[in-house]
């Protein structure tokens, strides 16, 4: 199969990487506006050649986009337009419903499945691909109704070839809870990050005085800009709630504080242990996936 | 070394653990006032006894305090009383204001050295103790100048012990800047975890979404509502301006967000991360401190 990767940076670089140790890419083009992510893509032998989008869209048998959400909403009914009939389209992005809205009455909706593969690390560009990114983790498809057959089949084989794990919703329903359990830990490990370097201006004290704790809860702050800004500003809506709400439990803890209310603290704090729980399953559903991954083998 | 360790904890039992591996304990004596604790602490071999306050002060020659920091500043005026006039008694605890100040006229102050290893992990209890959790953590003394010679140098070979890194504050500038790199960093998990539960009632959907980087964001909620509260109520007056300056910055992102200024958003996104460089930086000193340690012995 001819793929074709238009964004060769950490989620590109890693779909790359895999669907050719798979053997479902035999050839693989890569398209990127920045001329120095191609260099290093050809150099990491992460594609086999770099072309533009004109001469790669119409010999693909697969186009995968993993480019920033606002220029991948704009770009794709043109993907649809310049690929051949037979060709399907992925996405990558971590929101859904703009993008989805962006191609609902293209003539070749039919040839794109909209998804999210949950995975990623606070690294970008194309040395940050890694193999294995996307092993038992989560991928959502959205509208799955309006992606053909055909299209559903390819895209199943490379999921399965990522190692990822496919469940179906609506648009809607992806971008509320991924505003909540993604993209507010980002924000609130941005601002997190922003508030102690103002205050730590000389930095000695920050790394005599932060333990693994704060580089935990802060790791999310090293994260590109040029990813999530758009993110945000597509989830607009959802993220300001989910903000909305932090900001409103911050406040209350604040409050809760000053006044001294012990027992109130105590209780706020125990139900938030409850995430351990919450956690742990997370961690548990990953041990038993890759466990029937293997026996399935 | 006859120590006695108050609070069989993950700190206390910790300390228990690689203070008998490096041969400063000869007898290790636990005191509880939770019998669990306690039982549990003799059977995983933390300690070789448990007895009262009453009948293991007046015998220790190391006096260890691990309990949450309200315990702390009302009982150590009395351990001070009931101890020899040779033993020599150290905190652990991650406020210093308050128990500074509960001691600050006693006649023994000088037996005393109040220190903050900062090192820990979500667990808690006995079970939770390790061997190496302080292993090139820093440790902070505060008022170093209270404390006698004779004290300084007890404390000093426990400390190397454990493998700290000494460096010494005054309470107030330590519990400023705590307040920023640790105590900030566990409100806003805490309140994450709130946000999130809160939300997705039938947790399902936690599952299913959430990657790693919630779950690093999140991992601080998993910690002890009985060590923490007591730290925030100490440690009330910094903790409460590092809190309203993190709402402050979340706020205004919030603003930003909505008036769709894609610049400014960048623009703060990029100063933030300004703290990849900082934990390089706490990883790359704790690497060469590892270097140092191996290749001075």
């Amino acid at each position: 199969m001819n793929v074709t990767i238009i964004g060769l940076g950490l989620i590109g670089g890693s779909i790359a990487i895999d669907l050719r140790k798979a053997g479902v890419a035999t050839t693989l083009t890569g398209v990127d506006r920045i001329t120095e992510n191609s260099e290093t893509a050809i150099t990491l032998g992460l594609v086999d050649k770099v072309e533009s989008l004109e001469q790669a869209l119409p010999t693909a048998d697969l186009v995968v986009l993993a480019i920033p959400v606002n220029a991948l909403a704009q770009l794709l009914p043109s993907v649809l337009d310049s690929v051949s009939p037979q060709a399907v389209v992925i996405d990558a992005g971590s929101t859904k419903g703009l993008i989805c809205r962006a191609v609902t009455g293209h003539s070749r909706r039919s040839q794109f499945v909209a998804a999210h593969p949950i995975a990623g690390t606070e690294n970008s560009g194309p040395t940050a691909a890694l193999t294995g990114l996307f092993r038992n983790k989560t991928n959502i498809i959205c509208e799955r109704d309006r992606s053909s057959e055909a299209a559903l089949v390819t895209a199943t084989r490379v999921f399965e070839a990522l190692g990822l794990n496919t469940i179906y919703m609506e648009p809607e329903e992806h971008d509320k809870h991924v505003a909540y359990v993604s993209h507010l830990s980002h924000v609130s490990s941005f601002l997190l990050g922003q508030t102690v370097l103002d205050i730590e201006k000389d930095e000695k004290n920050i790394f005599a005085l932060a333990g693994s704790g704060f580089a935990s809860t802060v790791r999310l702050a090293k994260s590109s800009p040029a990813m999530w800004a758009p993110i945000f500003e597509q989830n607009l809506e959802y993220l300001s709630q989910a903000l909305q709400e932090y900001i409103m439990h911050l406040q209350r803890f604040h409050y809760l504080l000053l006044k001294h209310d012990t027992q109130e603290l105590h209780r706020i704090m125990s139900n938030a242990n409850e995430i351990r729980r919450v956690l742990e399953g997370i961690e548990l559903k990953q041990r038993t996936t890759a466990t029937e991954n293997v026996s399935s083998k």
